[in-house]
């Protein structure tokens, strides 16, 4: 079926969009449209300059036998910046408050809508390390985990508090708790992680750092390595920290359960990028 | 900023992806690149072309002054069908068994591609039911029920084995099940589902139906109602099935632990398509 180049444009930003940081040859391209590949280049000559105007990403064309094109979504300053304050005022909401001054945060992991966008804004300043896989910890994490690890095009690995007879033999590791000082265990599948990964560490919260920090243990137990760290929500109310560099979207500085009132500022995201 | 209409293809392209089963008004558009109405109809007809003949999906246009524009996600039978095959090559990797005769399928889930891939099959088979939420138990099933969800603009829900403190106040219900004969606990936070929804239910993997009729015991107690169910993997291995209608892709017929050897076939998928 052969196109003309409304409709190639429209197919091609539907693939990469589709296909984030993928090397794509121009070839597939050319094949598929039945176009000279001088006509492809033209096309994505015009959708870099649509993506890189719009704030969407931009296009990377590696030249040569082996090379190709490559999408990587980016967000910009502004959005960033916007999107953030949208999600403070959304965590902000003292409904949220539930006894013990926890905050009820499953509405904001629930919304796919919103799961996408962190996972967006994760993976565009993210963009530039070189990364193998992403690591969360169940429950909570995993949406944010796969957000990123789509736009990043890299696997999931998930961490459990308990065996299951379905993830095979695993390696376990106790930890301490930050804030609670509890000793809790933590395991992952043997065969989910290959020996010196690069790993992006993606969790909703993080308050003394506990959790995080014991992911980094396990991580040494598979000779892995992190690559970077990003969390939702970052609590500012705990002596010491436990883990040092990491990017946050949200910072909760202040839950006052009796005035039920929480108070947020952005995070740290606005230097990174 | 003005746009040709190249850049505006391929910007409305990215949007319609990025928001699936999301009425747009076309004020949107004619703002967002100041052009008249009649050219981004005219756009919207070469978007909804392509995107049919791609196997892309469908624009729908919603006439009057409410009225807009919503882009439907859908899956051609042979692209479903040939997908399929690819899984079910995937799945029958002898090194998945497990002492047991237990599947490893962390990698399949751990995949975004794939994991969007199926996402997108589920979506587009219940496009046409009216369904307010997805749910799915926790932990396996998570990314699958997210990739279904962000195709239909849902939220999802997770329901739980344990109790957080971080979901609030929580119903629980016992249920037995099908194939081990347990009883066993699930809960679902009860700000998490509106009464009344209309949920459609994921899981990556079926036998008997017991953690699935476990959900629907859970629905009712929110006065809930299963819009549709779909599976990844059911498994042919069972005497009385709990669980009548539902969608799966791939179907276990048999495990040779001592041979070594995985048979699977294609689920009743094409059937509903």
């Amino acid at each position: 079926m052969k196109f003309r180049r409304s409709g190639r444009l429209i197919d091609m930003t539907n693939y990469f969009i589709q296909n984030p940081q993928r090397l794509i040859p121009l070839t597939y391209f050319a094949d598929k449209y039945q176009s000279a590949k001088s006509s492809i280049s033209e096309d994505m000559g015009i959708i870099k300059q649509t993506f890189e105007q719009r704030g969407i990403g931009t296009l990377i064309t590696l030249p040569g036998a082996a090379g190709g094109v490559k999408f990587i979504p980016k967000t910009s300053k502004e959005e960033a910046t916007s999107f953030i304050a949208e999600l403070g005022d959304i965590v902000q909401n003292p409904e949220r408050l539930l006894p013990g001054g926890y905050l009820y945060l499953t509405d904001i992991l629930g919304n796919p809508t919103l799961v996408n966008h962190i996972g967006r804004l994760f993976a565009s300043v993210f963009a530039d390390r070189d990364i193998d896989v992403v690591m969360t910890v169940a429950t909570k994490g995993i949406p944010l985990a796969y957000a990123v690890a789509q736009y990043l095009n890299v696997p999931v690995v998930i961490v459990r508090r308990d065996s299951k007879v379905t993830e095979g033999s695993t390696v376990s590791i106790n930890y301490v708790s930050g804030s609670s000082k509890r000793i809790q265990t933590m395991l992952l599948a043997k065969r989910s992680l290959a020996q010196g990964s690069k790993v992006l560490i993606i969790d909703d919260f993080m308050k003394a750092g506990g959790t995080i920090n014991g992911m980094i243990s396990l991580l040494e137990e598979f000779d892995a390595k992190v690559a970077g760290i990003g969390v939702l929500l970052e609590s500012e109310d705990t002596q010491e920290r436990l883990v040092d560099e990491y990017v946050s979207l949200v910072k909760l500085t202040a839950v006052d359960v009796k005035e039920k009132h929480i108070s947020v500022e952005a995070g740290n995201y606005s230097s990174f990028i």
